[in-house]
């Protein structure tokens, strides 16, 4: 077994590799530009750190992995124009670099291109592998839905969001685990408790972004903080605190929400306030704990050499002792 | 063998049959929708058609079949938000009877859907179907490119303007033919064969889009006449106007060309007649005899029953026939 950092570089060299048509340009660099941005590339990275612990051969899981993370990338860029977002990873989004047409065909031709290179998964578990993408896509895509539906209701609860950000986040973490765990050939009840183990700690790091959002550190985000604040977006952070914020707390919060182009730092601060005095921070902090040991007791029970279950350990660590 | 109206019948039947989840609505109804139109859904068809005439088994066929008519679809769903069409199939668009965001989405999940059902093929000819189909998908987008590119430009050759439409609509033809005598096993040379033939019915199925959309009977046609030299569109039509037109009639058809809110009729009547003067419409019924003939020639060397091939030649004519 290999150190995270090492599948990492694997992954980004293999990034790095991937050849685009040179014509036609408007359709290809946009895919070029994208992946350039960089990215954590965590789900590649544990495509192959998953194959190898399960004992395969991990050039094989290196195209499937690749495929994966130019599928996240194209959610991302597809995202972008439905969200009307101008910036993603410090640089222009390809919506507003090129326009929306070129995102949107872009996008479609990079969706077809990640596909590609999961379909270059070996032959015997080829047909294993896309049923796993393409279902794992189709809830994306669900979550990206009720993502959107949301953001016109006051009334979201807490079981929906968890379910919104399980299938727009957790499910790719789990698809990324288990389809290295199925390239190696590892035993299904396996397998699936690894994507098991994924889906627990994609949860965990969607809402330790949430909580990262008001209580994170500006210059280890790197990004302003309070962004979710000022939109209004349904967060777990901001669910709770209208589930259980009360009286004057519960007025200050509805009348910052409806307030006509609030001064940020003012509104930032003052619902951060309402957050700390209604025990959000504690309620987030100890989800985000509770799921994370879920998913490590969940990972003790899979049929793995210990250095393979170490280094899924030490995964989890590193995600959730992050700042960004 | 069936005619080409029974394969038909099997894939409309297959098409009605496809179920969508029922939530999120604002994700599947769109799809839904957009199958509900109709079509002459002449790519599935051929895929039966092809399997049928290699001595396949049909039933194998008709989910990838769906697959290519769902795929066929999502492009004609993404193509209406680009080109901003409010209309496909005399019912308002899905950009327009919902919105642009629901349009990308719902086209994004209709897509997966397409790879679902085309990832159906029989196990061991799965490879080489995928191959095919993710080929041919990104050749589209291309298609598409270069149509976008081409509505800037006055200089547009002939032979990239043929290329344009081999690319956007005629590969997707070949690709039906060759992916039915795929799953059927059939000789690697003469699914190749096939896929040339439904290559060139393409190219002189989209050349004659073009000149009914000037000389069709606006009854038969289904829709009003002229729309494309209303917009200007660069079709063979224009490109050749544009090449050999002389003095007086090319001064007017630029001037026709540049004019702002020009009457319709007077601007179709006029342009006609210029097309008419310059022998287009000649050049355009020999250009599409043309490639029929090489079609039907690369027909007769394809080792098929004759049964096959008389099916095939039937659909050829019933193409060419055809008044929209």
């Amino acid at each position: 077994m290999l150190s995270f950092n090492e599948y990492l570089d694997m992954v980004n060299a293999a990034v790095a590799a991937i050849k685009y048509p040179a014509a036609p340009r408007g359709l290809y660099e946009p895919i070029a530009y994208t992946m350039s941005l960089g990215g954590k590339r965590i789900r590649p990275s544990l495509v192959l750190m998953a194959c190898d612990a399960f004992g395969g051969n991990v050039t094989d899981a290196v195209a499937p992995a690749v495929g994966l993370e130019l599928f996240h990338n194209f959610t991302l860029l597809h995202d972008d124009v439905m969200d009307k977002a101008d910036i993603r990873r410090g640089k222009p989004t390809v919506h507003i670099k090129w326009n929306d047409n070129t995102a949107i065909l872009s996008g479609d031709a990079m969706l077809t291109t990640a596909t590609r290179y999961i379909s270059k998964a070996p032959v015997p578990v080829m047909p294993e592998v896309m049923t796993l993408f393409n279902k794992t896509a189709m809830e994306i895509y669900e979550g990206q839905q009720y993502d959107m539906e949301f953001e016109n209701r006051m009334d979201v609860r807490e079981d929906e969001y968890l379910n919104m950000i399980r299938l727009k986040t957790s499910v790719l973490i789990g698809c990324a685990c288990k389809m290295g765990a199925v390239i190696a050939g590892g035993d299904s009840n396996d397998a699936s408790l690894l994507y098991r183990f994924g889906e627990l700690i994609g949860l965990a790091f969607q809402l330790q972004d949430d909580l990262l959002d008001v209580y994170g550190d500006e210059k280890s985000f790197g990004k302003a903080i309070g962004g979710d604040i000022m939109n209004n977006k349904k967060t777990f952070m901001l669910i709770k605190a209208l589930e259980l914020s009360q009286g004057a707390d519960r007025d200050e919060l509805l009348s910052w929400i409806n307030a006509d182009n609030p001064d940020r730092a003012e509104k930032v601060a003052a619902v951060t306030k309402i957050y700390t005095h209604a025990g959000i921070r504690e309620i987030a902090e100890k989800r985000i704990s509770v799921y994370t040991e879920e998913a490590l007791d969940t990972l003790a029970g899979i049929n793995m050499t210990d250095e393979g279950k170490q280094a899924f350990r030490a995964f989890a660590n590193m995600l959730m002792e992050r700042k960004k």
